[in-house]
Order: structure tokens, then sequence, then C-alpha cells
């Protein structure tokens, strides 16, 4: 991103490992946001964190592992459902502190049955701030059934 | 992206305001990822983050405008550049925690001269983590001198 100074909090912890692309800066988490584009059609997909964990095993199996804030642990994208993302390429940015993986994807990126996870986009008919559901509007297409897929 | 829950500190600060756009979730410093994609050629252009000012200025004026968290301010992307981003559309994941925003390039995204700031990808020729400068090559096309952009 353009913006690379890493935010330090007042007790910061030990800087992470250094991670298994030279030159990568993580955060103060150890994290670095992964943006995953199909390596086809361009369209982007999702937006995970990464580890340096999760990233040596995306860069040893091809196969997309991020890591969860929330269960803190190290998944593979598409664990349950199927829908792994087969890496392409992994490119960075002037600062290096963010990743842009292009992916051929299996199935579809997001769990709740849409192609991207990005299907809501801002509906200009709807003007921001008018209430809690206002704003947004569905345009992603649904490829699959979440209750099928994630009940298996 | 995936991952929804946000990072509580042990200091937890108050939560920051309602963002502009209803259902939106900032994250403990009160500030969103944006990717930003070209609405053309699909290229992902860079990533950067917003708070609620800049994501209002955005919707307002339909320029890019992101927090700089070294700088702790407001940016207009392209001030000093005269690189600024017409805003074509704004999508949000299914959690709802970052943006994708489309928009139409003038000149490059990257203040280093390329079209994109992902100008480096990993060289699958040098090993990761065989040396400081290894594992990245520059794949982007530099568009300007950035010498002479910001000299002006």
């Amino acid at each position: 991103m353009m913006d690379s100074m890493p935010q330090q909090s007042s007790s910061a912890p030990p800087a992470p490992p250094d991670p298994p692309l030279a030159g990568l800066k993580l955060d103060a988490n150890g994290l670095i946001p992964a943006i995953i584009q199909d390596h086809k059609t361009g369209q982007v997909l999702m937006m995970a964190w990464m580890n340096c964990d999760s990233l040596a095993r995306t860069l040893e199996t091809k196969k997309t592992h991020f890591f969860s804030r929330s269960r803190n642990k190290l998944w593979l994208k598409g664990e349950s459902s199927g829908h792994v993302q087969h890496v392409k390429s992994v490119a960075t940015d002037c600062d290096q502190d963010v990743l842009l993986i292009k992916v051929e994807q299996v199935g579809a990126a997001c769990h709740e049955g849409y192609e991207s996870c990005f299907f809501r986009e801002m509906d200009p008919l709807v003007p921001a701030g008018s209430g809690e559901a206002s704003g947004w509007k569905v345009v992603g297409k649904l490829v699959f059934d979440p209750k099928k897929v994630y009940a298996k």
C-alpha cells in the first residue's frame, strides 16, 4: 500500500519472524493482507490475511492458506468446501506490505455461494446513510448453495 | 475477507463512528482496507486504508481519498502527482470489512512510476529465502519518472 509505517501499540509485540519471501513487511501482529484475483478473468475474489506459516504453506503447496484471526489458526482455503485456489503468481506492492495472488479458483471463492466475496456494490439510487440496509445491492453471481456445500 | 472478528487489544479504543455506508465494519483503529482496481483492464493498482472521513470524501468527490497511518492524516490520491483516481464503483465483501473500488486512473497508480503498485512478482527461478534481494523480479510497466513528477 502507499502507507508503509507499521502501527506500533504502546506494548509492541516482538518482531515477527522473517517471511519466506525476502523484503516483505508484516504488521505488528505478523500478518500481511493477501488480495486474491482470478488469473484469467481479473475478478478480485477475496482478501484475507497471511502470516509466515500460511505464506510458506501457500508457496509449498501452490494452494492458498490463510491465517484466521478469529480462530487464531492457519486454514487451507477450500478445506471444507473443496473450493481451493491454485496459485498462478504472487506479487507484492511498492511497500512490500500487501500481496496480490493470482489463482485458478475451483468452484467459487465466497462461502456465501458467490463467485467473488465482493458481491455487494454501492447503490447510487439509495443514498448512503439513509438506513441500516441502505447503500448496497447484491450484484454478484450465485454459483452454489452454501447449505448443500457446507452440510457435507 | 473471510475472517470477520475485529482484533481487540487489551486497551481497546472507543468504537469508531458509523461509516458513511451502512453495514461496513471498521477495524479497532477505525480503518478499512480499500483495494483499487482499474475499471477497464481489471488490473489491481494498489491497496490503501480508509477511515470514515476519507470514505465520505471519496463518495462526495468521486476521487479516492485515503488515511495515511504514517502521517496520521487524510490524503487525496494524486494530490502531488495529479494522478487522481475517478471512482466508477464501490463494492464490499461478504464480511463488509474490505472495500473494492473500481477507478479510472489518471497517469499511473504507483509513486515509483509504475502503472500498478504491484510491480514485483515472485521469481520462481530464485528460491525464496536465498538472500535479501532474492525472490522477486520487477514485472510492472514503468509509466513515468518519479523524479520529474514529484519535483514539480
